[in-house]
């Protein structure tokens, strides 16, 4: 029985030390393909959405891992929670894998441009992403709900920058039409960071759910108005 | 035991309808949100995003009664593949809804804009993903896996479409400065379509998985080329 229990925990230890290291792999892949942009390295962003075949193989080992662990185990309550969170997670991290691949994937598109506006913002977004994903994850390994909560409130900031980065990135566009194609997918690499933090705050919440086995009680901040800001061509024009 | 056996299959019943109503509400909730930017409809977009919570709650329900059921009947094999199968439907289901709201959220940004270029491309996609939505939730209840893969395979059809929308609507930005700031919520609703059906690809992956324990042999086709789609303006100038 001692052996059995003992195994379990090497089970458990095993499939959140996967977790684990995949968002490692993801913190590394986000600030990678965000260098790709900056620096308009082709290379470096075909090494980045290589590296994103490899997070999408880690999500399938901790399926397969998290599948036989609840078949040979059975495992109730908070072990249940460990493992389904650990599913979880790993579906969050493939995704911000999928949304830094797609970053990447803009570097073809950019890398015919001399000079690029709207990087500084994209850069700070980055860097905020970068620290809410390192400390998710330090919550999760630590089991700490209190830490999760504080990098779940502070998607906030990262949303109010993209807001703002979207007004800039229009204003350039309006300013001079040989932007517009640049500048577009700056938004989509604006707006991929912005997701990359949302799925951070998920698993925030996929925190709490572990160690409490209850959803946050308060409801999400939306300081995103990206989507509904507008910017009016015949004002710039008549303001600049 | 006969009786524990009958009420096991009820449990797994209830999960599997649980899902597909789910998703029968994720599949109005995008036709709506479309229908929503279409008219320009600030009630109907309000609507979709109360819809919204609806089917973040049934997500929920779905984890929680998921929960239960592992705890309590220690489920193996095709058993434990259609629960954490079911869970992952919930998981992608509940994402294409925020892509709806999304959707709907810009209608605010587009209801002072005349005349919307561009539309007629939008509502093309959404009837495609709509239909790849129902396809796939068809195939989850039959337990269809060829029908599963037929649909996985036509998701193909909305990047190539998103891929020349993306081109059309930033012509129209470069043929116009006025058109920017709706051009680029629509360059958006676009690419939530566009994600709407890699989450319908993802399910009908899930079900091949529950029903044959395995993944699909072919890797995803991947025709969306926007993110690679360059337009030039000073071309564009001299070709008008």
């Amino acid at each position: 029985m001692e052996r059995t229990v003992k195994a379990f925990d090497n089970d458990l230890d095993a499939l959140k030390s996967a977790a684990a290291a995949m968002g490692g792999l993801v913190e590394a892949q986000v600030a990678d393909s965000v260098r790709a942009v900056v620096r308009r390295d082709t290379d470096l962003a075909a090494r980045t959405r290589e590296i994103d075949e490899r997070i999408d193989d880690m999500e399938i080992e901790i399926q397969d891992l998290a599948q036989r662990i609840l078949a040979l185990r059975s495992p109730v309550a908070s072990d249940l929670r460990a493992i389904l969170g650990a599913l979880h997670i790993a579906r969050d991290l493939e995704r911000m894998g999928d949304h830094a691949k797609n970053i990447a994937k803009r570097v073809s598109a950019l890398s015919a441009v001399a000079e690029l506006q709207g990087l500084n913002g994209i850069v700070r977004m980055a860097r905020l992403a970068r620290a809410l994903i390192k400390d998710v994850l330090d919550s999760y390994v630590d089991g700490d709900t209190e830490a999760a909560l504080r990098a779940w409130r502070r998607d906030e900031e990262i949303d109010e920058m993209h807001t703002s980065l979207f007004r800039e990135l229009l204003t350039y566009m309006m300013e001079d039409p040989r932007s517009i194609s640049y500048c577009t997918h700056l938004l989509f690499v604006a707006k991929n960071i912005e997701r990359i933090g949302d799925h951070a705050t998920n698993i925030a919440e996929i925190v709490h759910f572990i160690e409490e086995g209850s959803r946050f009680a308060e409801s999400r901040p939306t300081s995103d108005d990206a989507s509904v800001t507008v910017v009016d061509a015949t004002d710039r024009e008549q303001g600049t």
